[in-house]
């Protein structure tokens, strides 16, 4: 689950991940929404895009992996791609934005939450002390975003600082390598004898 | 924390990693010992010679991390290298074997525990059973060998297979690198205002 406040370059990070050809054994998880398709979008590769009595329809039904509506339209994780490709042995790259992430992290206890964070947040609070070159309302709104964002940061695994996408991707990349190695995933290879 | 069964070859995977020029914010910890020093053996460099007075005043006095008797000599980890250490702001490599292993992990809760695991381990019960040109004794044997190291690896946080040593040091330097990213280690450098 790559996921992160508004802003911080989930789809960009996303999108780089998607088109290294190392991650063949990495899928992005198309979402479904009912938003209207946009000039040279295909269904299926960009949304799987749905009707609203659809799409309330999955939900009803509990097809739905994680949803949120934004402005009138739906937009959600469905459930049986994300099975679909697991169960094909592959990962599942979920791009979400955090009220989605946290409905995932309850029906997902094995799921890896990663949380890209913007370059600026960690010095944040030190450089608006020092500095002291803004105006107090402004300093105040930076500092309570980052106090927001820094909260929403403790409900995952890993912070991925997003200051290069390179490096972004390469940090993501070794986490998935590391999480692969663990003994919690790997102990049932050593157990069965199938 | 780097551990796994006898024989599995820790100790040339410590090497490789410690020859590698990126760890440069890795330090291996030497261990202390009571046994002779073998001729180009260099104190505090292979290891701490101390006598047995010496490492049982330092087991007393609550300085040893970890420590074991081996055929009339001990070795052990003292702890005040492995601070001094950290708070320099280092990572530190313990080679050690499991049952040290299991003391440190009740002492260090926020340490990464490895088990390098021998390259049969995995398809051992499979191939066991496929080919069957062993006799009974053998397998029976082996087969208890292999579930009492399986059995070990539940302790750990990642199994790492040491087909070959290039490829164990590059997992392990990416387990490495993305437990540096884990929120629970990094939440501190945006809390804190120092």
């Amino acid at each position: 689950m790559l996921s992160g406040p508004s802003g911080v370059g989930k789809g960009t990070v996303r999108q780089a991940m998607m088109k290294d050809h190392h991650h063949q054994d990495l899928q992005y998880s198309v979402s479904m929404t009912t938003r209207p398709k946009r000039p040279g979008e295909v269904d299926g590769v960009d949304y799987y895009f749905r009707t609203k009595e659809e799409f309330e329809h999955e939900i009803k039904n509990g097809g739905m992996l994680e949803y949120a509506q934004y402005v009138d339209h739906y937009y959600g994780t469905p459930l049986k791609y994300v099975n679909q490709t697991l169960d094909a042995g592959k990962d599942v790259l979920l791009e979400i934005e955090v009220n989605g992430a946290m409905q995932v992290r309850s029906k997902c206890p094995d799921g890896v939450f990663i949380f890209l964070t913007p370059p600026d947040l960690q010095e944040l609070r030190q450089r608006i002390i020092n500095r002291g070159t803004d105006d107090m309302a402004t300093i105040d709104k930076r500092m309570q975003k980052a106090a927001e964002e820094i909260k929403m940061m403790t409900n995952y695994d890993y912070a991925v600082v997003n200051d290069k996408v390179e490096l972004a991707v390469d940090r993501i990349e070794k986490i998935i390598a590391s999480e692969h190695l663990r003994v919690s995933r790997v102990i049932d290879q050593y157990t069965s004898f199938n």
